[in-house]
């Protein structure tokens, strides 16, 4: 019996912060002087099998090489964000771009979104068709805001949905996809199987009155297939940070939802360093759309390390001012992630599971690292601590 | 020389907030005993000519008397915001269901949601087409929520968009309505009017570099005509909170964008009093969705009113536990606003106008009142003070 589902309705996020970046006024490539850059990568949450454990991890590698690649060759965070995403879409084993999970009616509706923390600038698109890399519209909806207002005064839009969306994104030179391409084998199928469990599950509510009791008991036993969304956090050699999120949604959702990868405050968060935060802070999320909406939890995750004193006092102590910390954590089965800083050779990727014998959802695992960002003898990003506690 | 665009970029807020809703807990129908319901209702931001002040009036008093009846016949705050929406949406003079902008292609696409304060659910809906009423969509969204998970354990929407939302209206009992009926003589002119405007600017921009100054400069030339969001706020007999709004969203808008209306947290919220909250608030606000989107004005709103000690302290000071209090704000030429108890035998209805010789989006106005909900001597709802204020 397959418990996805369950799965589907944690939360989950991966989070960035530092306090410590030098010069962050200077616009000057510091990658020469030793200060690396960072990407962080996440192939969502939910239950991810150990036979394809590697094409995850495979997934998270190419995403951080890619955003690592650009940041050397002095791309900005948002940019390397949006390469390591791309890389991340274009796996069929994610729930994002090609092989996401399919609607009701068997098609492919994405949404995606993206923010600079420099500027603050965020872009985001809902339950669009027929594009392959749906984090580049988001991207280009940033970027064509960030050149001011449109003739007559007209304000550039941040979020756009559906047909319009994907007409924006033909006009903007985004290249379009057929959607029967971004189906994959394993998506047809898991739709094939989850269209069956569904109508067997409807079939047997015939037999019982629709009462409210009974609406919400058949979703224990009547697990749909599930898979989250992928995203990622990166800081540039000039210490900008960025976020993004890419998500099919849920399986076998109504044409036109719109999950929390669309949402502004819900799927990432980006905000440099500024006189009103002491840190900079990135965080993207995964999990159930509906349940991340209502909690916010990309900006919460921010704000709450913005006034955690006991990071801060941790931090303090270390006595080093070039040191970053990464974190992720999950309460569902397990989680997949990459991390590779731009002194790193390769990327490292971990899956993370809930210990044997703990409830998902019930149970929350932490873990993350610190990186010195000035050392050369140590290898940059160690993974240094893992916690799971029993939620109440 | 309009310059209408100009206030669409500010910010404009309606709120609620009380500190004494006797037996939260009792659900019976409190009216009898003198506890009335109270709503508070806008026509949205922007200018208000003097020639429809009579229309946009009479638009707020209809909105205000149906969500009293409501009340008065025991509707739950939620039901009663709805209706009220629906007056608002109904005028063919607000920017809202019948008469809303049309987009760039000559279409009308509605935003829309509503939040219930004492189960927290929300709905939503976003560039919605061929709905009247696209308030209904997002009060159904929320109440199909609230009767927990679909078949198969599927988790019911709660925000749909573009086709997708149109398709689940109609499959749930929302009746359609031609696109072509909910234009109106003044929204179709208006959108010639903006079409010449914007291929004027466009021609005078091809003359220039097309550099990010001259894109910007033209927004204070050639402002479009722009009206904005309705909206309303309602606390029901037993003391529960709900607010709504409703856009047609910006002038000449790209298809498919979404604006703050359809935006957890940033076109209304709503939360009951409780343990972690000492007041329950409600807010609607209404400018443009790009900035709204970006402040998370209406949750915003809602933590400060918590926060604010100033409040508290006033409240306290007044030794009354029956009092509540409700306030707008506007940054723009004028906002319209009504307001009715259930204990009034008429609604109230104003237009709030900056002063003469302010600068819209330079200065803030605030206005409100106090209500005794016990008393029956004094009328209940008291607009009491004014207040206008340059920004830094």
């Amino acid at each position: 019996m397959e418990s996805l589902q369950k799965s589907a309705e944690e939360q989950q996020y991966t989070l960035y912060k530092d306090n410590s970046w030098p010069n962050k006024q200077e616009s000057t490539n510091h990658y020469k002087s030793g200060v690396g850059g960072f990407v962080l990568v996440h192939a969502g949450a939910g239950y991810h099998s150990e036979s394809k454990a590697k094409e995850y991890k495979h997934a998270c590698k190419r995403a951080c090489q890619q955003a690592v690649d650009q940041l050397k060759a002095g791309a900005l965070a948002v940019e390397a964000v949006a390469a390591a995403l791309v890389e991340l879409e274009d796996s069929p084993f994610t729930n994002a771009g090609m092989g996401s999970n399919l609607n009701l009616s068997g098609e492919i509706e994405c949404d995606a979104s993206i923010m600079d923390g420099k500027s603050l600038h965020y872009g985001a698109v809902g339950a669009i068709s027929g594009i392959k890399n749906p984090v580049l519209v988001a991207h280009r909806l940033l970027s064509e805001a960030q050149k001011g207002k449109l003739s007559a005064g007209r304000i550039p839009p941040c979020f756009l949905v559906g047909r319009g969306a994907h007409d924006w994104a033909i006009s903007h030179g985004v290249p379009p996809c057929p959607s029967e391409k971004m189906a994959t084998k394993f998506s047809l199928s898991a739709y094939k199987r989850n269209k069956r469990k569904m109508e067997l599950a409807e079939k047997m509510d015939t037999g019982h009155n629709q009462t409210k009791k009974s609406r919400q008991s058949s979703g224990n036993e009547n697990g749909l297939e599930c898979l989250d969304t992928v995203g990622a956090v990166v800081v540039d050699l000039q210490g900008n940070v960025a976020a993004a999120v890419s998500s099919g949604g849920l399986a076998m959702k109504h044409p036109g939802r719109v999950g929390q990868a669309a949402h502004y405050g819900c799927g990432c968060w980006a905000e440099n360093a500024c006189n009103m935060n002491p840190y900079s802070t990135a965080v993207s999320t995964s999990g159930c759309g509906e349940h991340l909406i209502r909690t916010m939890l990309a900006r919460e995750c921010s704000a709450s390390m913005q006034s955690e004193d006991a990071h801060q006092a941790l931090l303090e102590a270390m006595q080093n001012k070039f040191i970053m910390e990464f974190l992720w954590s999950h309460t569902t089965e397990s989680m997949c992630v990459g991390y590779m800083s731009a002194q790193d050779s390769k990327a490292k990727t971990h899956i993370s599971r809930l210990p044997p014998g703990t409830v998902p959802g019930r149970s929350l695992a932490i873990e993350g690292g610190v990186c010195r960002l000035m050392s050369t003898a140590s290898p940059c990003a160690n993974e240094f601590f893992t916690l799971s506690t029993t939620l109440a």
